[in-house]
């Protein structure tokens, strides 16, 4: 938790994970952008405001309305260039090998041919990962990388104790392509050599909640325990609120944060 | 467990459950047809072929390559009408109430609008089910139903034990829009005026298993432990196997069973 995000990205066995490390070493960033709305139009004009902040943006293309690979996907990855961060879509995968493999490569997503990251819930068994690693590689040559969801951020989650215990067992059987978890602290591993990236929604500095379920805490509060990238949504975007001053503010938060980890 | 379809028809809270158990009772069939496949006119040619036996079917449309509302939906539901079956889409919601709520009304797919049924993972709790319920309502007057995630077929399956407990639990926050469950036994309920319909996938008479993870169970093993709606995939269309031979061999195997447990 004290190595930098450079000396990470040294020695980590993923080409996905080395690429964001040191994405965010050298942008000094590690604000996620959730990036929750339902037109296409929506979704570029605010990623083109929050690019410079972010390392990575969060999508959820299966909310957007009036999705095209062309008219979505092309003009996100072009802004993916002009400001240098990374995609994640966040289709949290949740069923049998075999399914996930298909809804990961095809249908009209097409997820595997774009998203840098995706996730998967661990409910299913680990067949989930090997059916999403077939799939990443029967669709691209670039790297993929998959988040396990170890933790949540709603309430009543059932994600904890011996099922976030479970999911880290089932990370361990690709550290290649296991690149790390939606969780709301450290998983530990460092001991067996796993270096996993701790990305954690449900991140504000203004909000307590909304009225279904979501729950949030601090950026100081979350990298304290673990966490290596800061996921806002609605703390960006959120009815008169400033995206760019916001990512802004955010983006500094988390690095300061980062920076006090560190430096202990 | 012993009921009959006829008479829990007549007393269940949700119209969609009504619906179908009459459905069941009327056509004398308890097969739901899983068809996994990719292209759109591969789905509508397996459904044609099943449909005079089947009570259900279940899709995946987001591992159609080709889908589009008017090509994939509007011929699925004439589909529907011609063998009068329903649909369930098995979409395995298993976000925060707020984004599943976006994922179920709107997006490419539609789900909302046009399946009777889905379902949704517990794992980040009960504001799943409200964010669902939600989206339903602002859609469609028509009945819509939710299937949770109580127990899976896969191997290495979290959902067992506390965390089917707490499945149930969610479940029993909203009577008439939560029908019942995918499980692979009865989820009790009755004495507390719950009829809850399950729904077993992973059922297959020839098959042990494929190598992503997917194990299976006889149709009068899962009947026994208390499965009302039995769902057959590979069973019915892998490989060499004639579809409308099939569907009659599982719902004769599925209405046999089923006549057993409730003459007992």
């Amino acid at each position: 938790m004290t190595l930098s995000y450079a000396q990470r990205a040294a020695n980590h066995p993923s080409a996905v994970a080395r690429k964001l490390l040191e994405l965010m070493e050298a942008k000094r960033t590690n604000l996620c952008a959730s990036v929750d709305l339902t037109r296409t139009a929506d979704v570029l004009d605010l990623v083109d405001k929050v690019g410079p902040n972010i390392c990575l943006v969060k999508t959820h293309m299966d909310i957007v309305d009036d999705f095209t690979y062309e008219r979505s996907i092309l003009p996100l990855l072009k802004l993916a260039k002009k400001h240098n961060f990374m995609i994640f879509e966040d289709r949290k995968f949740a069923d049998i090998g075999n399914t996930v493999k298909l809804q990961y490569k095809g249908g009209v997503y097409k997820v595997a041919q774009w998203a840098d990251i995706t996730n998967a819930h661990s409910v299913t068994g680990e067949g989930v990962v090997a059916g999403l690693k077939q799939a990443a590689q029967e669709t691209t040559s670039q790297p993929r990388g998959l988040l396990m969801l170890a933790e949540l951020s709603s309430k009543g989650s059932l994600a904890h104790g011996d099922y976030t215990r479970a999911t880290v067992e089932i990370a361990k059987t690709d550290k290649e392509f296991v690149i790390g978890f939606i969780a709301q602290n450290s998983m530990g591993g460092s001991d067996e050599g796993f270096d996993w990236l701790i990305l954690t929604p449900g991140v504000g500095l203004d909000d307590k909640g909304d009225s279904l379920g979501q729950q949030y805490r601090t950026v100081d509060d979350v990298i304290s325990t673990g966490t290596d990238i800061i996921i806002v949504g609605r703390g960006l975007f959120g009815k008169g609120r400033d995206p760019v001053e916001q990512s802004r503010r955010y983006r500094n938060a988390g690095w300061n944060a980062y920076l006090k980890r560190v430096q202990q």
